[in-house]
C-alpha cells in the first residue's frame, strides 16, 4: 500500500489520513509550518485552501517531483461565495500542475464534504472522483481510497477538473445556503 | 397546478411529462414540427438538443413571452464529448436567456438522466436542481417537481447554470464512459 504524505491539519486533512490508515497505509501528517520535516510519501495530498498552496510548494523546493500530488481544493472566492478564482476555462489543478511540471498532479477529494470521507452520504458509499492525465497514478490513488472503505472512480484527464471544481462550487454553494447539510452532498450511482 | 407546455418528442420531454401528469397538471406536448399549435403553458419546456433551441425560439416569436422557460440542455460537443459549445465563463441557459428577454428562464433537469426522473437514483429520490433570478418561477417549477413524486432543490441564480452545466457534463461523460449507468449519476443528500 502507498505511503501518503498529506499537508495540512485540517478536517479533510484528518479525514484523508483516517482512509489511509483504514486501509492499512501509512500517514506522513506535516503541518505547513512543519518545513524541517522531508516528504515520504510516495502520494502527497496538499489538504490545504487554495490560496495557500502556492507557498506550500514554495517552501518545498523540489520534494514534490517525481510524486504524486494531489490538489483537493475549490477555488471558490469565499468573500463573494458565488464565482472562482481561477479562469473559467481552467482549474485550480490545472495552475497547480502548470507550477509542478516534475510531479504527477491528480484532482481528488474536491466534490466529497470532510464527514463524508468516514464511509457514507447518505445511504450510499462515498464515492471520490479522481481526474489527472496518468493512468497509472489514478490508479495508485483508487486503491488506497478503496482500501480505505470506498469508491473511486476515475472522472478522466486533468481537465475534468473544471467539472469537478464546478461540482464542488455548487456543492459547497447549496451547504451554505442550508439547502443540504455539511454531511450530505452529491453522491454517485453507479 | 400549473399547465406545462414540454417542446420535444424525446426520452426526457417524455420524463418530464410523466412527471407533470403524476402531479396531477396537464402536459401539453409539441413536437419541434407543431409550429401550427399555439404553446399554452404557464411553463413551456424546452425538451431539445441545445443546438434545436435556437431553431425552436425562431419559429415561435412572441410565443413565449410572459412565461417560464426551462432550458434543460447540455451543450456538450458531441462529436468529442471532451468540452462544451459556449463560452466558459458562460452557459446555455444563460444564452437561451439573452435570446428571450420577456421570459423567465430558468436551468433545470439537466443534471438527472431521463430514467431517474421516474422517481429514484439508486436509492435516493430524484433531485431536480433550479437556477434562475425569479425566486417565484422557480417555486412554480418546483411545485410541480414535488408533485410528481421528486425532490427540488433551488440552486441559485441564472448563473449557477454554469456548473449545473458542469454537472450534467461531468455526468455525460461517466455514462458515456460507462463508470455509471443511464439509469444512475449524481443523487443528491440533503
Amino acid at each position: 500500500m502507498s505511503n501518503v504524505t498529506i499537508i495540512g491539519t485540517g478536517n479533510m486533512a484528518q479525514a484523508i489520513a483516517g482512509i489511509v490508515t483504514r486501509g492499512g497505509g501509512s500517514a506522513q501528517f506535516l503541518g505547513t509550518e512543519d518545513q524541517g520535516s522531508a516528504v515520504t510519501g510516495e502520494i502527497v495530498v496538499l489538504a490545504v485552501p487554495f490560496p495557500a498552496v502556492r507557498e506550500v510548494i514554495a517552501q518545498r523546493p523540489g520534494q514534490l517531483d517525481g510524486r504524486i500530488v494531489v490538489d483537493i481544493t475549490n477555488p471558490l472566492n469565499f468573500e463573494t461565495f458565488d464565482s472562482l478564482v481561477v479562469p473559467a476555462d481552467s482549474s485550480a489543478a490545472q495552475e497547480i500542475a502548470a507550477q509542478l511540471p516534475s510531479s504527477t498532479v491528480l484532482k481528488a477529494f474536491n466534490t466529497t464534504f470532510a464527514a463524508t470521507l468516514a464511509g457514507s452520504v447518505g445511504p450510499l458509499t462515498t464515492t471520490v472522483l479522481i481526474a489527472g492525465d496518468d493512468t497509472a497514478a489514478k490508479e495508485q490513488l483508487a486503491a488506497v481510497v478503496r482500501a480505505g472503505g470506498l469508491t473511486a472512480i476515475d472522472a478522466g484527464a486533468l481537465k475534468r477538473a473544471r467539472e469537478l471544481e464546478a461540482v464542488g462550487f455548487l456543492q459547497l454553494t447549496l451547504a451554505a445556503t442550508e439547502k443540504i447539510s455539511w454531511t450530505g452532498g452529491f453522491g454517485v450511482v453507479a
